[in-house]
């Protein structure tokens, strides 16, 4: 068996605006500590997937920076998407290339802007997936939760299937926040972190039973690989894929077929999804503030304060609230509007501010 | 009669950090208009006292500034303190120097940072008190209340001494709540804006009754204008100089013994003491906000963004918020904290930040 890590950083998501900008997205942050989010993602599982093992997919606009941010990647292995398509045909595109080096191939797909407090046990329950997914099962991790998340997917349980090892019964979307009460006293529910391990032949057979249109792009674009043509097939084909998750176009569908496995994790995981979570992955002084760069914080209370490059963040009074000074945008919003820096990105395109984007 | 501007500049105070700094103060600072406060001052008495009767008191570190600022300044009418001895001293200096080359000298002190939305009705007001100051009465305006503010000292009305003039009974502090709104509903009480007029030589009898050892080296001073000396007994003997306002060494004493007057006055006057009170001299949209600069306010009421030099400031969901960026610092308070700027101040003094200062 030969782990291959897949690390999916194509999103360009605006919550973490003004940290984050179109050129720069959260991925390429260091939100949790003071690496980036993908370079720990690369860090993190290096161990179980060496370099000649390690496998990017990203858009044409971050090539660049992911070369740069990850250095001990190989050339061949940063695989651009001409185009966004979600990540069934970006997991599909790495698979063909991993199968078409490695026939034993087994694929550990990982989002590339998460944060993860104990890469140990987490490389455990990798470990564990891949030698699960040897027999072709498709194998998710399940994340124990920790409080009564509104804002993620819940996978439920099924039968044990073995040791550490359970059917997924079904994908739960985000529940409110009575059946989140419900589902955190249920041990049958885990969050789903987007974390999948399976073999590349696995998948694609997968991806033939469920998306036979994406599979038949997919073997156009392997037929290619290696030959003078890749790059244009690559460049014609891989845009005209349709565009859909792996969670809803094969996740869910083989679920049903029982051909989903999930292995439990505990392992401090958090997907920072706004500015409101840094304060579960970063440290917080006395009175629960998030204090970065030259901040000072008089008498304020579960407030976040993120200041930089030299400049002076000063805060008096403050309660619950969201402060972030970076580059030449400042933004200020109370923790539970955390959601809402969407808003202020929508109104800078209608005001046609794409310098600020 | 002849009517000299006294503009006192001497100010150091805190309050807008960090649009103010210790080398530039808030005099300096346009926050009412699109010129400076100070250059309103000048600007709003020009018409009743021109270049050769408009004097300045500053100390040494902004002498530079006034004169920039002030380019019709004329050469010896910046009269630089060589330390700061509060008004009564500065005013003092500025009544020799204007005695010096005009004996019929009648004096209208301006503080420097002050914001007068009606400036006609202002001049109609100084010119009436210019007018009972002939026979050597010390006048102050007595600004009419409207609002029940207990930030500012109050001038108790006395018997009536002639048109639009009235004895002044008493000098009232900065009263509670309670009893604001008792001052708001009596005509009898009007605010003290520290604006006064008098003859220069009627202010230096009342400095000699009440202060006989600030006049002695005002007298000294004073036989040095125009000598080689100047410069140098300036230097020696004002530092000397006892430090007292003209408000509590002689107005109040001044007051008992009937010699100071008061003339109404109704103008749209402003100390602007603090960014709270900003929202009293500008311009807000139909929530309340005042927004300066590159703004994006969503959903906010009564929140002031103040950005500068093309940062975008952006506010999601906020209320009663202050946000002021300027240059290599930021601040963030509530409104009903305004006042504790000075808290910021002085943890950065503590903290040995003098470059932020």
């Amino acid at each position: 068996m030969s782990l291959h890590a897949v690390i999916l950083a194509g999103g360009s998501g605006t919550r973490f605006w003004p940290l984050s900008r179109a050129k720069r997205p959260k991925q390429f942050l260091a939100l949790a500590t003071d690496r980036s989010l993908i370079v720990e993602t690369l860090a993190r599982v290096a161990a179980l997937a060496p370099p000649e093992r390690a496998w990017v997919i990203c858009g044409k606009d971050h090539a660049d920076l992911v070369r740069s941010e990850l250095p001990t990647m190989l050339a061949g292995r940063v695989l651009v998407e001409p185009a966004a398509r979600n990540t069934a045909p970006a997991i599909g595109l790495a698979a063909i290339y991993a199968l078409h080096e490695d026939q034993q191939a087994t694929l550990c797909v990982l989002p590339s802007d998460h944060h993860i407090a104990n890469p140990e046990a987490f490389r455990t329950a990798v470990a564990r997936a891949a030698a699960a997914a040897q027999d072709g099962t498709l194998i998710t991790l399940g994340i124990k939760p920790t409080r009564a998340e509104t804002g993620y997917g819940y996978l439920r349980r099924g039968s044990e299937r073995g040791a550490d090892l359970y059917a997924v019964d079904a994908f739960v979307e985000k529940p409110d926040a009575k059946t989140a009460e419900r589902y955190f006293s249920d041990p049958a529910y885990s969050w789903n972190a987007g974390i999948f391990i399976f073999r590349a032949d696995a998948i694609l057979k997968a991806i033939e039973r469920n998306l036979p249109v994406l599979h038949h792009g997919l073997m156009t674009m392997a037929a290619s690989i290696g030959k003078p043509d890749e790059a244009a097939t690559l460049a014609e084909a891989f845009p005209r894929l349709p565009a859909i998750s792996i969670d809803y176009g094969v996740m869910e569908p083989e679920g049903k077929l029982g051909h989903l496995a999930q292995v439990p994790g505990d392992f401090g995981w958090s997907d920072v999804g706004s500015f409101d979570a840094l304060s579960d992955v970063k440290a917080l002084d006395a009175r629960g503030n998030l204090l970065a760069g030259d901040a000072f914080a008089i008498d304020c209370d579960n407030t976040i304060l993120l200041g930089e490059n030299g400049r002076t963040l000063a805060g008096v009074g403050l309660r619950d609230l969201i402060v972030v000074d970076a580059g030449d945008a400042l933004l200020v919003l109370p923790r539970d509007r955390a959601q809402d820096v969407r808003a202020i990105v929508e109104a800078l395109k209608a005001a046609g501010r794409h310098d600020k984007l």
